[in-house]
């Protein structure tokens, strides 16, 4: 089959032909992939970004963000059949540590086990997961148009869940980056909250599809739009910052706008955070990481899109075309996500 | 009466003959200063730390750590009466602004109106707050010997609450800085908790105040203090660092024993916290800002303390002595708090 | 003034000219009444039922829906001016006690201190509260429109709060008895929560007003209602039943539509709730009582209103018409909330 | 191998010699029994109480709260191995439906897979159980001496982790019955919360055990219990009460205790509960069904076990003596927990 494999820190990736993956083990689920989003992170992975910290064999097929139909299944799947529609969380988890039994999968003692960073990931004609890595899609979901979600709007609903609590009537949450992520928040933030919903990004069109996904404001990133957001909020500050970009002045300017009290979340990374204790300490604010998320936030993130309140903004791209997908994400001409359809 | 005031930033404090204050408003409470504690803050609000976000006129009498008797109260007040023992919350709060209707006194919109900040405190025979500001003491409890309740328990009680749901069996708390507060959070957690409580600091006599305070462990601030926490928790972290320090090494080593999902209760300030959106983003810590505390917090803490289950290590001083006080507070030569009695 | 009151229980109440009511504590605040919603708990009143629970001197004008403009205040008045408009929280709570220092204002220890019901109400063309009673009114808000919220909003807003956290995408949530409660509470449901909301009651009328606030399902409430909302939620029942009703057949039906692990809000009142232990046990549900709300409540429910989130189907009638709004309302002909304007 | 098991409802059960489980199932794990609680529940299974929710195939042997240690393990069991000391949770749950994502054994789709109920349980020398449902042992506690962990303290780790955000200095929390549970119910509250601990029951001896386990006050179940306690509260009831006898006169007098916004967490089961919703109403009262508990409370339970924070009080019986124990246990003769030792 065919498969894009990245062989070396730094090069583009390549397409090759490689063997079929089976199900060998008991828990073991093929999927043919119907389409999988690319990301950031496909970008970091290539670049060497995580190879200290996640040691992987290359060549590696990549992709993370997974959708498609049961292709085989291992002997002890009981949760899925042959021909599911199936999203698939990126993380393969044990089910037996602590973390697994309370659903926290990403901390899983097996330890990072992700499709398309330590292991075969989704940029195939079929990809090899596990029973407890599989959701499966109500009908009227098709893979190719849903499968960002496995990532992307994976992340995005975990740190919504976590914003929740925050804002009620008469809130502010503020979206800062609206990629393939940050589209996606305004529109949970919109379906979960009545907060005010302010998108900040300094692309024109990036903003204009924040008002299609629901903002109530849209604030151009142009060094004035912490005052812009002053102003919405009477002076305070947002309830809830999300960040979605985690780099260079996203950083400050997010945190500066986090009203006493009120929480920065961090989504984006690359960046670094710098800023004195006493201004966290004396207004009381919280600062609080975030990465992708537990297959229980999968299952009401698929829920809510299965209702209509969460859509991904797609493009999709042959398989082959992969490197004019990566190449439109380097440049910024991705707004939403491409997803590659093999 | 005899009053201790600040006249100039950077200068010494100086024992005054002031005029006593009287119950002017309806809502004023004049409290009989039984005894003041003398805080760490005392020192930044001398130095002229606090000048620019807090404006204040001087002379200022200083101490916001206060517990006495009542000795005159305003035509509306009705929930003391003139006799009874109280401590003194520091911050006077409106009562109907929306942070005050939900118990967030410290963020009352009329803003920081902080004894011995921003009034008169309590390093004087009487010192004029209001009802809102004051709690009953009951039986058995002496106004010299909780004072430092007032705003060093109030701080602790304030952020071990928030990291109660943190801390089941099999957690672990360390205590970063075993000072006025730390001694007391050594108590709180061993009260509310069944974590088990390290405590790290760099003062062998701090140390065994911790340990007579029960802490499971205790740990030298040597630079190997990461690694010892290390061991003591599998290598993972503790669930929840409690950090009274907050500047120099404090910071970046506290927030280095955090374990993925645990958080970082950032006390002390006048340090800067710098760190990689990546460390706080992949492990998803979580950062937060403590100040002060509430009213009901403070009543949690004085209902523990009448219960025995936390007490403040006091060395009292007459209000003359002050300057003895602060000396011996600025030369580490203070073991818990140091009271003044008037 | 003219002013509607209960001479006796049992007795219709009576439209009298009285003495107006004037700011004579510190924190009194005088309202010229807008409107001011006609409520169940009126007739409850008005027949005895809280005479042996709340004892009160008759006659008393009733009345706790209120809203108006300012038109004196005491010295100590500080949050509202003359002319601004207001919506009055019933209770009248003391702001010093530990349950108001932690907002539940409905536990204050000076007890029920409630309009039209212990003190003089909102039938009338002025009104004496405290200022801890009254939210100023966003523009945009008039009072007539906005009375019923102050007691019926009031109360649907504490209960949706306590639900919010149960009802994520995917759940379900049913409103039992749309009547000037529930059909806030659909809407509330609606503004605040992804949940599919399902509104059952045994009027038609009703059930359209159900379905123009927003309600996915209307089901007629004949017996069969709990297999409907069975068929709806996948045999399983609701995440949470929100009983308006409280009295008859709807307390077992209401308990028999939650699903194991659901909540039963019980809202209504006046019959009986009888259930085997085992029942509860087994399926670890919870039955969780509500009354009123807190001013904190109201803030967000005005905030919400303001943001065109929830409305109140109102009627108006004008102060004397006062025995035809009450016989609409035991008629059963009264869809949504009536209204007094004097 | 011997096992006790039940032939009839009904009848008394008998002590067979029957065929050794094997693994047979890649996730089996086969446990040497080293000790098996005996519960009141047993009694309800061979009365014939569950039959009609919970149909069983007899005989069955019964027993439910098992400790061993690993015997043999199936192909895919990763997270014991044979020699280990386990402690069994009596639960084989899916780990792959929405229940299990997020920790809630109990409510697994499988559906009631329970041992001693729906399967082969504990009276016997091995006991087939699977990789989900065993927890390995720290070392220091033994099989035989926390076996009853496995359910009766399960249950009450369950029911007072909900309890404990209730239980901050100066609450009451009330033990009701203190048998097999309740007096492990003392010990947990005294570890985890500040709260004053009650102790109500009727029996001397079990007033004793239950001041041995560590509660401030114990009062005889003689129906002036709930005035006792009153007087203890200052007249406001208890935050929390947990019961956990459930039938009878315990459940109003329970009710009764509970003070306004409390929680009446129902553990025991049996009787029925009947109320006025106006008496859950207007006080904001909650009632909170318990059964069982997560493999986490497990976890949680058996931590805090090692650290010495609770223990169970045993009186164990050779397996043959099956008879004597269930005499003692209905006699109301056991005080603590009998243990079944093969």
């Amino acid at each position: 089959m065919r498969a894009v494999r990245l062989h070396a820190y730094g090069e583009p990736p390549q397409l090759d032909e490689v063997p079929e993956p089976t199900a060998t083990g008991p828990h073991d689920v093929v999927v043919r992939v119907g389409g999988a989003g690319l990301c950031r992170t496909d970008l970091h992975i290539r670049d060497g970004w995580f190879a200290p910290a996640v040691p992987t064999d290359l060549p590696l097929v990549l992709g993370h963000e997974t959708a498609g139909w049961v292709h085989e299944v291992g002997t002890a799947v009981g949760n899925v059949a042959v021909g599911d529609a199936v999203i698939c969380h990126p993380q393969s988890s044990c089910g037996t540590c602590p973390a697994c039994r309370v659903g926290d999968d990403m901390r899983c003692v097996r330890g990072m086990d992700f499709t398309g960073l330590t292991r075969a990931g989704g940029f195939a004609e079929l990809m090899r997961t596990t029973d407890r890595a599989v959701l499966p899609l109500p009908s009227g979901l098709e893979p190719a148009a849903v499968a960002p979600q496995a990532d992307a709007g994976l992340t995005v609903m975990h740190v919504v869940r976590k914003a929740v609590p925050l804002l009620g009537p008469g809130t502010c949450a503020v979206v800062v980056g609206v990629g393939g992520l940050g589209h996606i928040a305004v529109q949970c933030l919109r379906a979960l909250t009545p907060a005010v919903v302010v998108a900040v990004d300094p692309d024109p069109e990036s903003l204009k599809l924040a008002a299609d996904c629901g903002a109530h404001h849209v604030v151009p990133a142009d060094g004035t739009h912490g005052e812009r957001v002053a102003e919405l909020t009477g002076g305070a500050g947002a309830e809830a910052v999300l960040d979605f970009v985690g780099e260079g002045d996203a950083v400050a300017s997010s945190l500066a706008m986090v009203r006493a009290r009120g929480t920065y979340f961090v989504v984006g990374y690359g960046g670094e955070l710098r800023v004195p204790t006493f201004n966290v300490v004396l207004p009381e604010i919280s600062i609080v990481g975030n990465a992708v998320g537990t297959h229980d936030d999968l299952r009401e993130l698929i829920a809510l899109a299965a209702a209509g309140g969460v859509g991904v903004r797609t493009r999709t791209y042959p398989l082959e075309a992969f490197a004019d997908a990566l190449a439109d994400l380097e440049a910024g001409r991705t707004h939403g996500r491409a997803v590659l359809v093999p």
